[in-house]
């Protein structure tokens, strides 16, 4: 589908509602023929918990919504554009396509490192900040094989 | 602190249990003054969740245990090289350090999506697989607007 404003107004709007909740200047909804099946503010803060930005909240609900783990079909409108951990959750969850309004470049400008981890992604591990060593890859490798030779296992 | 391999071997083990549980091949804990404050495998197929990857969940549980959204002073183990969104989480998450056995490149060879999403994450929007377009970025100022004036505001 194409474009339609009114989503992306209540994506704006659940934005707007987080921030007298005490939640993050964002929000998010998941939009399924024509119909919005979920929606999300951030919630770092008021849950405890560094994953719970709006577009990752709303991936959730929308996947415990159709009880199911892929969201093809779907299409996510969110207030900004998401951060790295966002996007990658929107390709696991197999959204269609993503609606942003502003862009990471306006979330550094309030105090967000959207930016800064999208640069860190260029980077070899060895290069970021975040400190990365790699230690026994052999014995890691076991449950791989395991993996590889399920016949009953969901693949996702 | 240095490398301990026994963490790493508890990483590895909770990835091997995870696949008897039908979850995915992978698992991971974190450290905090040298002792193990939450390990989880990957949910994905089990929860319906696509975020619910082995490192997320556990910088869910140990943010929970800790009662906070910050896990400086933590480390974290992880049977796998992180995907694009975990590693993300760990930024946000403000983890001190990475350890990881397997790669990306291990990962894709059994099938996951990893290192396909990093590509993806070096390309302009309009380049990526899923299609991204930008709108009505000036209605969705408002929300930074108000969060850039707000005086007690919980910052992240």
């Amino acid at each position: 589908m194409s474009y339609n404003k009114k989503f992306m107004l209540e994506a704006i709007r659940v934005a707007n509602e987080n921030i007298e909740n005490q939640g993050g200047p964002f929000g998010a909804v998941i939009v399924k023929d024509g119909k919005i099946i979920a929606s999300s503010g951030n919630s770092v803060t008021t849950d405890n918990d560094p994953t719970a930005h709006a577009e990752v909240n709303t991936i959730r609900k929308a996947c415990k919504q159709l009880g199911t783990f892929n969201l093809e079909g779907c299409e996510i409108y969110s207030s900004c554009e998401p951060c790295p951990m966002c996007l990658s959750a929107i390709y696991w969850a197999h959204i269609d396509k993503l609606y942003y309004a502003t862009t990471k470049d306006d979330a550094a400008s309030i105090g967000f490192d959207d930016s800064f981890i999208y640069h860190e992604l260029t980077l070899k591990p060895e290069q970021r900040r975040v400190q990365a060593e790699q230690h026994d890859r052999d014995i890691a490798l076991e449950p791989f094989q395991t993996w590889r030779t399920k016949t009953d296992k969901t693949e996702y």
